[in-house]
């Protein structure tokens, strides 16, 4: 059946979803959304996602939009490899590091990342340094999961995993740039400040088909 | 199994997960904590969740934080009766309007709760309204999806209705209130704006343990 994934180049979700695309071994056809052109608001975007969002699963006639419905899709109509783990307990634990991610990683990252991106790290750098601590605490606490556990929740690579990689990689583009070093907000290179998470990015950096989901715009 | 879930009493993600513990029959202790002491930010719950949130669910030697991590395990644990679909489609049906609740109706819902229930309907008048508006669009959403189907995805009880019904009830809380009623806001009541809604939340009212789920300080 054909397989179609919209998505925007650089978007932590759509990079997730592309992830475990690879991960669970399902070929797709990217098609790729210009955010310059605001493409997922054309027309002919919103004639399949109403709200203009992406990532986007066509499959036939089955459209799903949201990431973790699309996520949640994929692992049942293909259960392996298994990314919402097994036992109740592992599913539990995995859920919980998503919306862990979600609701106290994703908008400290974007604070960050939003001004670096458009070359005014320096202009917001209170703002900057401030989301950086909030980020620090929640980047200690992945620090100790891996020093417990290969992966973020548990001993196998599961959807928290490439829910949270792909946010991890915007944070280090944002704050690797040059304009944002004089911050000095101890993150970069990750190697020097959190050993683990340098450990486990190289992990994901490893995996089967991980340079078929990197942003087209990043290579 | 001891299984204990600390709420607070109105919190429409912890009257969810007592809605799921009824439908899946399975017994609890409520632990009710004083929103209004900060009681969720106490030294003795930060031990047990550290981010000081509800709900929690604690079973044995298992704790799990976040309502949707929680309705997971609940689901892998007893999976019947279902509450995220037996087909992957239906599975992914559901998550999309979990989602679609949590990112759409959920907020415009707070901006309007939140001053309503201070008593301060009047002075937030026009925020109340803007938010007004996008809760109806949503509003319609679910109309034109109840037209279709007896529950919000599909026509099986769901995690989705579970999800959202606490979010219509706190809402229709705050726009039944007397000081409310000059905003009019073409929500209240329901069954005069959307009746398929209306009778949706009559299903819901008619579940079988649903009264030992109501927020303890409402009744």
């Amino acid at each position: 059946m054909a397989r179609e994934l919209y998505f925007i180049s650089g978007s932590p979700p759509c990079w997730s979803v592309m992830l475990a695309l690879e991960v669970k071994g399902l070929a797709y056809t990217p098609r790729r959304l210009d955010n310059a052109k605001r493409e997922q608001k054309s027309a002919e975007y919103l004639a399949i996602n109403p709200r203009g969002q992406v990532p986007v699963l066509v499959e036939g006639d089955v459209t799903i939009c949201e990431t973790l419905a699309i996520l949640s899709y994929l692992e049942a109509a293909t259960p392996t490899p298994a990314l919402f783990g097994s036992l109740p307990v592992e599913t539990a634990r995995i859920w919980q590091a998503i919306f862990d991610c979600d609701g106290n990683l994703r908008e400290p990252v974007g604070q960050i990342s939003r001004p670096s991106f458009r070359g005014k790290a320096i202009e917001a750098a209170e703002q900057i340094k401030e989301a950086a601590e909030t980020v620090r605490d929640e980047l200690a606490l992945y620090e100790t999961a891996l020093s417990e556990n290969e992966w973020l929740a548990g001993n196998s690579l599961s959807a928290a995993d490439l829910i949270v990689f792909p946010v991890i990689m915007q944070l280090l583009r944002a704050v690797g740039r040059e304009d944002a070093a004089p911050l000095e907000l101890a993150i970069y290179p990750l190697a020097d400040h959190f050993l683990n998470l340098a450990s486990w990015v190289s992990r994901i950096e490893a995996l089967p088909g991980y340079d078929n989901a990197y942003p087209p715009h990043w290579k």
